[in-house]
């Protein structure tokens, strides 16, 4: 099935579901929100996979819930709910990322603290088990934000991260999927539009965001896409919001669309509301990608305009909820 | 000369020198600004370098000027100038370029196209004579925007594309300075902070704003400043401006400083030379960097936060001048 030629009426009924509970959010302690990826196709998936995958996700948003009901940072809710979903074979990103055009593996993260606009990042990592934790580490212990590749692999070196074979990351359905790809391009936009990302505000009022992706399915050798990229795929400011996203993701950097969403905050007055449809609804295109945001009040929004995405949200008030697609 | 210990006049003098010249520009058919690199401190150079520094921005100008004048495209001008500038081993970019440490090269650039906001970057090269030329290459060549390491040298390999040994990219005085950034953590902070850029306005109406660097002399091996990332580094889109940075990349990133000017023109309704302001004088910190920038309408800017920036300007009314710091 080709998402293309769905009818209008599947565009409305995605972003409807996915509309912002503004109104009915008066006093917010803690906030999680979650992405298991936006899909360009609703087929493909059995019922079983399906409530695996939701109960993935509802274990995710546990974690990360925990941490901040005990009083923690959203830094390490967003941190450890990340890493659950990087070792969770269903989702691209750690354990389960796709295949690049010569078979293997290359991971990107990044994850960004609200309250200091502190950051780091990694692209094209090939043996590290968990990317968002480097990433957190060449925020903490580098002076810089984006390491790549073999400079990348030697950071996590001095570091003694935990290092797996690249084979690792290898899953039979990711390479199904490239199988797949590789005879037939146009299956590439179809396939899901991989990544996993986290929001999170804490009892402090601090936000943080993160992300990590294995990419796209047969992406080119030494491609970096968005999720590496702050202001693009990841971005919080305590003032207006926290933002990760998911989707094609040179459409999400020559959009800055992390940033963006921030920045009709803080320059044009928008609620995050109005702020993530008028990016996901009419900046970008149909079937790019989506967004999950929380805003500084704690107000979450989670829309996309592909036909379906993974997600997540959770909060003090007793709000938890999670859907495959 | 530490320009930390600056007192507060160079830092008025600097703002005022650039001050933007919207209102005695009502009409104007093209445009060009280029940047060499803001200045960490203004000693260390003789008239001589300075002279020299000056004739090469000059005819720097004076190749994208004669593109615009033609009727050619702004991301002709924008590759053509930057083209000079790396060639020119005066500049950090191209030959030339800082020394990482381990006392080799990588080089990054990046060039967006403001009627359609294609994009294309190239990150940690280190064997491509002209990375803005491959940048451009990933433009319209792939369907990637950004390609980093050895990624990136396979790309130059199936555009066949001008190579040369890492050595090409040594000169005397780099290397001199990454001896001294070695003995000296510091002197880092006092050192050019490279890079080139440009950013055009072409008489159809279309901007276009390019950059390209060496980085940080004595960068970790792998890291990724703010030049090859579209929306901290360089931005370009018909409706606002054309924007292209030079300074302290980590701090560009987190404040995606090259979009943010755009978004507060697109909605905050900021006039090009108040969201420059606005960005480089209160967002940034003394001693980040530098931003150069045109509006839809030819307006230019050119202002830092660094004790100097070497930069130029010109367009069809006449304007024409360049500035070693």
């Amino acid at each position: 099935m080709n998402w293309k030629s769905l009818s209008a009426a599947w565009w409305l009924v995605g972003a409807a579901v996915t509309a912002s509970p503004a109104a009915e959010t008066p006093s917010i302690e803690y906030a999680l929100v979650i992405h298991g990826g936006a899909r360009g196709s609703l087929g493909g998936s059995s019922e079983e996979e399906k409530k695996a995958q939701e109960k993935s996700l509802e274990q995710a948003l546990s974690i990360g819930l925990k941490i901040l009901a005990n009083g923690g940072e959203a830094l390490d809710a967003v941190e450890q709910t990340i890493l659950h979903l990087e070792n969770d074979p269903l989702f691209n990103a750690g354990r389960g990322a796709v295949y690049n055009s010569e078979g293997g593996h290359e991971l990107d993260a990044s994850l960004m603290d609200g309250r200091t606009r502190a950051c780091g990042a990694v692209a094209g990592v090939t043996t590290v088990k968990n990317p968002i934790g480097l990433a957190r580490l060449v925020m903490t212990k580098t002076r810089h934000v984006l390491l790549a590749g073999a400079g990348a692999e030697r950071f996590a070196d001095e570091m003694h991260v935990e290092r797996v074979e690249n084979s690792y990351f290898d899953t039979p359905q990711r390479r199904e999927d490239w199988r797949r790809v590789q005879q037939d391009q146009k299956a590439a936009e179809d396939s899901t539009k991989g990544t996993v990302g986290c929001v999170a505000l804490d009892r402090r009022g601090n936000l943080a965001a993160g992300t990590s992706t294995g990419g796209l399915t047969n992406k080119k050798f030494g491609r970096v896409g968005d999720s590496p990229i702050i202001g693009a795929g990841t971005y919080a400011q305590n003032s207006t919001c926290g933002v990760s996203c998911t989707g094609t993701g040179e459409e999400f950097i020559r959009n800055a669309v992390a940033y963006q969403i921030s920045a009709r905050m803080q320059f044009g007055h928008a609620t995050l509301a109005d702020a993530v449809e008028q990016v996901v609804q009419h900046t970008l295109r149909r079937g790019d990608g989506g967004v999950i945001a929380i805003d500084h009040r704690g107000r979450m929004s989670m829309q996309f305009n592909t036909p379906g995405m993974a997600r997540g949200w959770a909060d003090s008030t007793g709000k938890f909820q999670a859907w495959s697609h």
